[in-house]
């Protein structure tokens, strides 16, 4: 038996989404229409609802849309198998029609992954589009196709490919996001930098620190420029390495860089990292390997690593200390890759190649030298500003 | 963004399969080899253990296979998503390789469905073998890709698409099938016959009862062939189905056909009615509901009837006299189908249409004629034989 699958998904660039006039969110995406007289069921972060959702709930009642509204808080440390009940829980009280209801899922990265799995799960599954509301949201969850949630120690254990109907791009949400959030989405953003793009990287030199302070409002048109820029890049890199290789098929993949060490990190050290400050850790961890292996000099690992400082990142978490934490994390890796490590190194700054044959020696040695690198920098309390030499990056 | 997704699964014919010397499971599929030195993890039915458990055992021994055992009572009682979390469970204790080391399921069709459901979502998807023990395991969850739990009183509400690397079908566990399964097995088989196959109801008709008596072993070459022939007719007869159309894009599915009231009506009923039991009570009541209609004459219906009853099927289940249980059932099948019905009558023996336009009362009028014909079998109470006028069918 063959059969072939053709999926299409559509990411829609949308500032101003739910300004009371804006028809983006009604016809922005042909394939996901939204008529005057429809009903939605629409699954949002508790806490966007607190500071999104008067303004949300009169875009919708202004266009005729009847809204049922399910707050949901979605953290990290709550993305369970729980989570997703309570969504299939709403969809059922909603009586929600298997193709032509889309669930519409507005909050960040694991309020998307969670609504994603149940709506994928729903009758093996049911539409949704996703509104994220966070950077990572913006440029990473609501970009791809994977769902997820997290179980037993293993981070996004459980989950499938299932690509949301549309993600509409709305920066306007990040107005009110604090800075170590938008740091994590930046985090995402250094990733793609590193791996695929010298030019993305020399943009968040020059401006990553401003858009923080910003919140990628552009509240000056240089500032608005390069918030459109980073933004718009970063998804287009991504949805370039997604595109031929959706399911993963191939296992190298260069937008898993980060994601080596940082599952098992950021699942030991819950709560105190946010995912993007765990792949961050992932990245100075194997910059610092790339340049004992000579392929990233000096000069480019103290940049990356000033840059990481600047943009408010960690280099570092005790939970790198537990003995035997990276092999393990490797080992689980290797089992996610079909038993080979296919870890992407950095190769200077935009580049990066596969390799097999990192050992648990090599790594104790990167990781005494990262120790090193990062109490230099001061971060051993934590990020802080301040990284020695980090002026000369800016 | 858009991207092609090929699939490719194998159904293999596979008497014997685990006769010492049979090298079907080993090599019978080029997708899905097992060497020596393998290690996998099994998951069997505790009742197919009791009874073949041994044998299985001895067989991968022998091979050289290291097999990790893990017995699930499954029926569908219990088709939730607690069953899902002990395989999965189970697949984080084995530490399986994501591509390499497919888990094997080994059950009816409730165990295949779940194993299915659970390597479909560990890491985002991991390959697994089905080798199905029951009839209806081996023509109708052993065949497609649907994976699904029960949840709430939604029948399969949540699952995926997921084919199985491979299906080996070996009609040898149905030696130690009692009647009542066999002929749950052979109500997908006459759902196939209905709408596809005059010459497969024919079968049905001419060997059947004797098919149930001789456990399909074929005792007598007559036997053989006629078991053969059935089975893998139905089988085809479904793959011709699925094939342009596995991920049910298309809503009009004639394989639907007994699906349309009898998810309802097997939740309501659990645990009286086995899924092909409640799928028989749907096709009687369907097959009255085309005679009313004129696409059926009163002589095919009465041979639908009575085949029904000499295969030991049930007509009727008192779930169905309770108010405004068909009217759920369609309202929830017209959700499920997008807003439409959908529904596939029949139309003679061997041919289907699909209609949009049944009403409540047109239901409740075939409710009653059913309630005559089957008290008229003397199935008022549970399924029996010696239906008047049976002996015309064979």
């Amino acid at each position: 038996m063959e059969a072939i699958k053709q999926v299409r998904y559509h990411v829609v660039e949308a500032s101003g989404l739910f300004e009371p006039d804006s028809t983006l969110l009604l016809s922005g995406c042909a394939d996901a229409p939204l008529r005057p007289g429809d009903r939605r069921l629409v699954v949002i972060d508790s806490t966007v609802d607190e500071l999104h959702g008067e303004r949300i709930t009169r875009y919708f009642d202004h266009h005729g849309i009847t809204v049922t509204l399910l707050p949901l808080r979605a953290d990290e440390s709550v993305k369970r198998w729980d989570l997703v009940t309570d969504v299939v829980d709403a969809m059922n009280d909603f009586g929600i029609d298997r193709r032509r209801e889309p669930v519409i899922a507005i909050g960040g990265g694991v309020l998307l992954d969670v609504v994603g799995l149940a709506a994928s799960l729903y009758r093996r599954g049911t539409p949704y589009i996703r509104i994220p509301t966070t950077l990572v949201g913006l440029v990473d969850a609501g970009v791809g196709v994977k769902t997820g949630v997290n179980y037993g120690q293993g981070k996004n254990r459980l989950g499938t490919y299932a690509p949301a109907v549309a993600t509409f791009v709305d920066r306007s949400f990040l107005s009110t996001l604090d800075a170590r959030h938008l740091a994590n989405g930046l985090a995402e953003i250094l990733k793609m930098a590193l791996i695929k793009s010298a030019e993305l990287f020399g943009l968040l030199e020059d401006f990553g620190p401003l858009l923080i302070e910003d919140r990628f409002q552009g509240s000056t048109p240089a500032l608005e420029t390069a918030a459109r820029r980073i933004v718009s890049e970063a998804i287009h890199l991504m949805l370039e390495e997604l595109q031929p290789n959706l399911w993963e098929q191939c296992l190298e993949r260069c937008v898993d860089y980060g994601h080596t060490f940082s599952p098992t990190i950021e699942m030991e050290a819950l709560p105190e990292l946010l995912h993007g400050e765990a792949v961050t850790v992932d990245m100075a961890l194997t910059t610092v390997l790339g340049r004992m292996r000579g392929d990233v000099t000096e000069h480019q690992a103290q940049r990356v690593l000033a840059l990481m400082d600047r943009l408010r990142l960690p280099l570092w978490t005790d939970v790198l200390a537990r003995p035997g934490i990276l092999d393990g994390a490797l080992a689980d890796t290797v089992r996610h890759r079909d038993g080979q490590q296919r870890l992407p190194l950095p190769v200077g700054i935009g580049h990066h190649r596969f390799v097999n044959d990192v050992t648990p020696e090599e790594l104790n040695a990167a990781l005494r030298e990262l120790d090193a690198a990062r109490r230099r920098t001061g971060q051993d309390i934590g990020p802080v500003a301040g990284l020695v030499g980090a002026g000369e990056a800016a």
